[in-house]
């Protein structure tokens, strides 16, 4: 028996129960009793989540992301932090790595805190869209405390997510580069991730949609490492034949310039390129590059935004919103 | 009065206090019983520092940087966030901006939260330089909690520093500059900040001690951001005699970088040009930058083992720690 089971029972929102258990002034008495009623008769005893008894709300959110080092995570948790600064709320911030019993054990570990909701930050959490069974440890989560999930699509109770139109934005990028007669696209991505497959998904679509096939060889995995892209791309090249990249992030398509300037190719006419997430890499890289925007901050506005309904006006809120991305068009391509 | 004052009457570290309040097993009954009589002697009501009753040590530390969207800052975050989850605690995460009134409210806020420590990361923290007022805030939070801070140096008591040899480093690419004949070196930086004075110092120690003069229009404030380095160099150029480029981050190196390009400099023989941090823009920009390598991680790792042994062991630690650099050579410079 959970917070969330009370919650049922009673036919009310968990943050309601949250507020019955904190004696919140905003709940009416008649509720209350009835909330109160139905945690007597189930001999439930309020949690982690809901033990800041007669304080009210904790305030504080836990905030999980696999690596802060990472400039997009980075970027994401300095939004999600000043937002919610702003209405007051703390962060507990949790670096979970990529492997799946560490995101389940972090995602354990701040649910043991008194946090009011749960953000995890980033695509990896959605698991790999293979077996449904890997994203059990959220909607248990989601028993406990609210869980808001950027850039990631799980379903179940309690659960809001906030994710980019990644397939739109490379569906787009596609069709652009057909247009311009490039045909052989080299789609370069580092995992099997949620917003992965979506970028993957929009590739395939505009290909097919145009009438070209799908070619298993020009789907290229490496990793979101400049150096590490530039060295396999120089290893493979001799067997892969290619006119442009599309990369999933920036850092991979820095790695694709690396290698056009090695090999002597000019950019955008004989190797276009389009990198992902609009970073400081993009400005960096020589020349700039074109680079689809995933509008993060838009995206983690929209995430507290809900959270605040949620907890303190008890709305009912959106689960599911799409942020539409932008291409932003500079040197790597001509399209 | 308040913990401090106690700790100091009873002659044992905050850290005992804190043990007492919170009737932890590791304090002898005698010790126990000294700081007990004094608390009460004195009035003494344990604050949000020490409130854990019963609960021991809270195994959470406050971390403040002033923008968790840099480079450097989340790299930081990062290191420090991996150490502390191996020692069992948590991280609570404030972002402050660099305004004197927010660090100060942002560095009570955390204070306010049931934080064992604080973590201050960033030269920002020790202030100007001008007035020792600037940093009494946090001579007044050291009175509350531990406070250690990262890459920069303010004295008081319970104050614990780690911050890189930046004098050192600056120091020897000035030597390295002089001696393949650059003697017009444009020293490049965003702040006054604790870091970026050790930086000067070092710049203008090394031109004074080879027997040249320090000439005022060599010192070119800009900002941390490529676009805007590149204009004021376009702008600027036409009054500034330079051949070499010692910037304070890698963000203002690949800024001149961009500027060389546009003027067909080429790079290092008519413009030598060195970044600092070693952050993935060095890897990105195009030739690849030399760039100082501050030991973030080694910071980190100091700053987090000592924060174990005074909070664990009440340890006698290292007040101020300073790591050395290393310059990473790559292409932008022939030193």
């Amino acid at each position: 028996m959970n917070i969330y089971d009370i919650a049922k029972l009673a036919d009310v929102s968990i943050a309601t129960v949250s507020r019955v258990v904190n004696n919140s002034p905003k709940v009416s008495a008649r509720t209350k009793e009835k909330v109160l009623a139905i945690m007597k008769e189930n001999e439930y005893t309020p949690n982690a989540f809901a033990r800041g008894l007669g304080l009210g709300t904790m305030k504080t959110v836990g905030i999980i992301c696999p690596d802060i080092s990472d400039i997009y995570m980075a970027k994401a948790v300095s939004y999600l932090e000043s937002n919610l600064h702003d209405h007051g709320y703390d962060c507990i911030l949790g670096c979970s790595g990529f492997k799946q019993k560490e995101k389940e054990s972090y995602v354990k570990l701040l649910l043991s805190k008194k946090i009011d909701t749960l953000i995890l930050v980033g695509s990896t959490y959605a698991g790999s869209g293979k077996d449904e069974a890997d994203t059990d440890y959220i909607r248990e989560a989601a028993e406990q405390a609210s869980v808001f999930m950027i850039n990631a699509k799980v379903a179940g109770d309690n659960i809001y997510c906030t994710y980019a139109d990644d397939f739109q934005a490379t569906y787009e990028v596609t069709k652009a580069y057909l247009r311009r007669g490039k045909e052989k696209i080299l789609f370069m991505y580092d995992s099997e991730s949620f917003s992965a497959r979506q970028k993957l998904a929009g590739y395939e679509a505009a290909l097919q949609d145009a009438g070209y096939p799908v070619l298993g060889n020009l789907k290229f995995k490496t990793k979101n490492d400049i150096e590490y892209t530039k060295n396999m791309l120089l290893e493979y090249n001799k067997v892969l034949d290619f006119d442009s990249v599309l990369a999933t992030d920036d850092g991979i398509a820095a790695g694709a310039v690396k290698y056009a300037k090695i090999k002597g190719l000019s950019i955008p006419e004989e190797l276009s390129i389009t990198g992902y997430n609009n970073s400081i890499l993009a400005l960096c890289s020589d020349p700039e590059l074109t680079s689809v925007d995933s509008k993060l901050g838009v995206m983690c506005r929209k995430t507290v935004e809900r959270m605040i309904e949620l907890l303190e006006n008890e709305a009912q809120i959106e689960k599911n919103v799409c942020v539409p991305c932008e291409i932003v068009r500079r040197c790597t391509t001509d399209y």
